[in-house]
């Protein structure tokens, strides 16, 4: 199994570091977030050490959706909450801050304080342009 | 193939209105946003109407974090990023607009002015509380 002895994630997932874990399997563990946006705050992380989602191989990504999926069902449960945030962030400008990937389920509440990003516009033509050089690194 | 005529999303998927497609296969297509929060702001979604994760089976589900990940390789590289946020909002206080599965590959910029939520703290004994009862939850 691959593993990074200096990484926090790795080390919970051996139990070197304790965690509140709600959940695991052969292939992931789930436990709390201990600095949560709101209470039921949980992390989803593969066993293996994968940096982000960009290096992390498809069967190790194959179910993690559908496990994150019966986890929040779980935690929405567990805080009374109807709604929630799943937010995986990539790399150094994205706000990751421990490199092992991880899944975030955030409980939101009416009026919690949270908010989305602020989405803009285009310039005419713009958007186009951008759509082309997508499926062109797609293809 | 389960849909809602209703659905604006499902009428991309149709062809009933347009939108930038850049990715097609069997199960999903990924689109931009037309209203980005940065450029290069594309949706990941199933063909098939399911409102949000916590009712889409998961037949529906399985690869489609390996296309989001094959999705933002293309989309980073196009608009020059080397981050982004994958994000997935559930329910009415979540921010969901559109009651259509969607994940959002969000490219991120240095100083681009977003912010992820700002994160807390739990009150001694409180995220034992909380965990245990995801934990009876999930069993």
């Amino acid at each position: 199994m691959k593993t990074d002895p200096s990484c926090i994630f790795c080390k919970i997932v051996k139990g070197e570091i304790p965690c509140s874990k709600v959940y695991e399997n052969h292939k992931y563990i789930a436990f709390l977030d201990i600095s949560p946006a709101n209470p039921g705050h949980t992390l989803v992380i593969p066993k293996e050490h994968y940096e982000d989602l960009l290096n992390t191989p498809d069967h190790i990504l194959d179910g993690m959706l559908n496990d994150a999926k019966k986890i929040a069902t779980a935690v929405l449960k567990a805080v009374n909450a109807d709604s929630f945030n799943l937010q995986a962030n990539t790399g150094r400008n994205s706000g990751q801050i421990v490199p092992h990937l991880h899944l975030h389920i955030i409980p939101r509440f009416s009026n919690d304080g949270h908010h989305l990003f602020k989405q803009g516009s285009y310039k005419e033509g713009e958007m186009q342009k951008v759509a082309e050089k997508i499926r062109k690194n797609l293809t």
